[in-house]
């Protein structure tokens, strides 16, 4: 039988965690907020006028249009993905030719390396430097030996939670002919952007998310902003109906409303500072431009037993370039203070 | 500059026909009863309490765990997709190495084409006998020939509507070392299915959707049931958190609610023989297994023009193996009264 799976798969394996079954859940950078429990009541009401048995509008335009609104691009440079990843995915799937490269710094945020295997591409991390900042003259060299199709940066880093140098990363698109995409998932958090760059560079390309700021994780809705013709490459392997009709009407009666959404991000913010005070004078950690916050623990197995018997979930890296580290979501302030108390006591 | 698209999307072209302006729309196979508005009213207020701030849970295992038990195979013979057709282009992700070929009858689901370009394959379409049934030799041969990892046959297919041969399929499940998958879309209005030779043959997977019978093409859920192994495979490519939050929740409440929903299946089915009936005297047409009727016109741009005339969209084949057909989704009694007097004028 010819049934061998393809063999730049063999790496990778199923991820499913199934249910989670603690007190507060810190593990995923989600906004623990969500959209005020009235007005989602009052969004799922209306929704019910949909009609769910007709496909999507294919390439979600309405959305895009107000999106272009805000961002002050064209509609046709914008792409509307079932959750950020899958924007991913159709950038690999219509780029990256079998065996090309994909650089991204490490630590970065694992679905790079991942998707870039799925899709047949090679994967090259390259380490931050000692102070947790892209190593931009690593890149481009890295970037010179591999001839890579894509750059990839996250901007804050997910998980060490930092906004790398801008400079070096102009740096970086000066002096590269590959795809540069950075992934500005945290951005409400930072309210830092390359996007008014995207004009000078026709190589440039910015992903955002509803999942963060926007509490809509659950929802799946991700985009992606370049230029014209790269956003054509990309709907060429798209699938038509890629977004579901109910994300897409939640998330433009969510922009309409971004005030009330967005006052959560205040308030993140102030925890995160709250939580870095603290968590800074007992474990090396590193000052947070996104919501949540990367610490170093002395024994990383002990501090995870500590947090799971408190029934709290965080994300701990067993293995790889943030081995040692665990990564903690800004969660609601009795959360934040759980956290706290077991930082205090020490793990 | 590095960033040419891959070379395996050249032929591809971007979709998006942008909103649908007419009267009825009978072009996409999409059941017009839709979900009762009394029962969506109150899965809708009822998912209000989902925490769609969360992701959703890798998988889907609750859902999958119900289907499993409706379908007498376990949950891990099941993957569930963002649509059934995110199933098939994780299909070729997992499985198919670049310049393999895939093997589908023609005419069929344009979309086996589309993504098995876009993941580097070769597309072989197989045209169908003089009957319009499956030409199991010809694909043999075809088979023999060029080593497919896929030969993808829809079951009714489309866009003729019919069930082929079952036993010309057996031949060719007897005789492949291919992954051979069925696409059970249409499952529902034909009531005939592959699932029980699953244990039978290890390389046959069976896709089925809930946007055709179950009413949910807007919220995008299909999902492909064959062995664990297989399922594994694609797990290892799918993205995390591909299906979303609500779009589960409703399907597990239609699945509760499945004998409601289920009703509009008998009435497309009394429908589709009414239609039958008048069409087939008046041009040639096919016997349909599924909710919607294929037929020829002598004329397809004057066809195509009477009906826009009347504000009714269907599906017209202008190039392709279908060229000078149409499929014509059966609609609610009115429109179908409206497609049919039409044909009774004569186009």
């Amino acid at each position: 039988m010819n049934i061998q799976p393809r063999k730049s798969t063999k790496d990778l394996t199923a991820y499913d965690p199934g249910l989670f079954k603690g007190r507060y859940k810190l593990d995923a950078n989600e906004n623990p907020y969500g959209i005020p429990a009235g007005l989602k009541k009052k969004i799922l009401a209306k929704a019910a006028a949909l009609e769910l048995n007709r496909y999507p509008q294919p390439g979600a335009g309405l959305l895009r249009e107000k999106l272009s609104k805000g961002l002050k691009v064209s509609p046709a440079q914008i792409v509307v993905g079932n959750g950020s990843d899958e924007i991913l995915l159709y950038l690999m799937l219509a780029y990256l030719e079998q065996g090309e490269a994909v650089i991204a710094p490490a630590p970065a945020f694992e679905m790079y390396g991942v998707i870039a295997k799925a899709c047949g591409g090679r994967f090259v991390p390259v380490p931050l430097d000692d102070k947790y900042d892209i190593d931009d003259r690593a890149i481009l060299r890295a970037a010179g030996e591999n001839k890579p199709k894509f750059i990839f940066i996250t901007y804050p880093n997910n998980p060490t939670g930092n906004c790398f140098t801008a400079s070096r990363i102009k740096n970086i698109l000066d002096n590269t002919g590959a795809l540069v995409v950075i992934d500005e998932a945290y951005y409400e958090f930072s309210q830092k952007t390359f996007l008014p760059l995207l004009k000078k560079y026709p190589n440039l390309i910015i992903t955002r998310t509803f999942s963060k700021a926007y509490s809509m994780a659950g929802l799946r809705l991700g985009y992606m902003i370049s230029s014209a013709a790269v956003c054509e490459n990309v709907n060429k392997v798209r699938l038509p109906y890629n977004v579901n009709s109910l994300s897409v009407f939640i998330a433009l009666e969510a922009l309409k409303n971004a005030g009330v959404i967005k006052k959560s991000i205040g308030i993140i913010r102030k925890e995160r500072a709250r939580m870095y005070k603290t968590i800074s004078q007992k474990y090396e950690t590193i000052k947070s431009d996104a919501n949540f916050i990367f610490v170093r623990f002395n024994d990383p197995q002990k501090a995870k037993f500590a947090f799971e018997k408190e029934g709290i979930s965080i994300r701990m890296f067993g293995k790889g370039p943030a081995a040692g580290w665990a990564r903690i979501t800004v969660g609601k302030p009795a959360e934040n203070s759980a956290v706290l108390k077991i930082i205090k006591r020490g793990v």
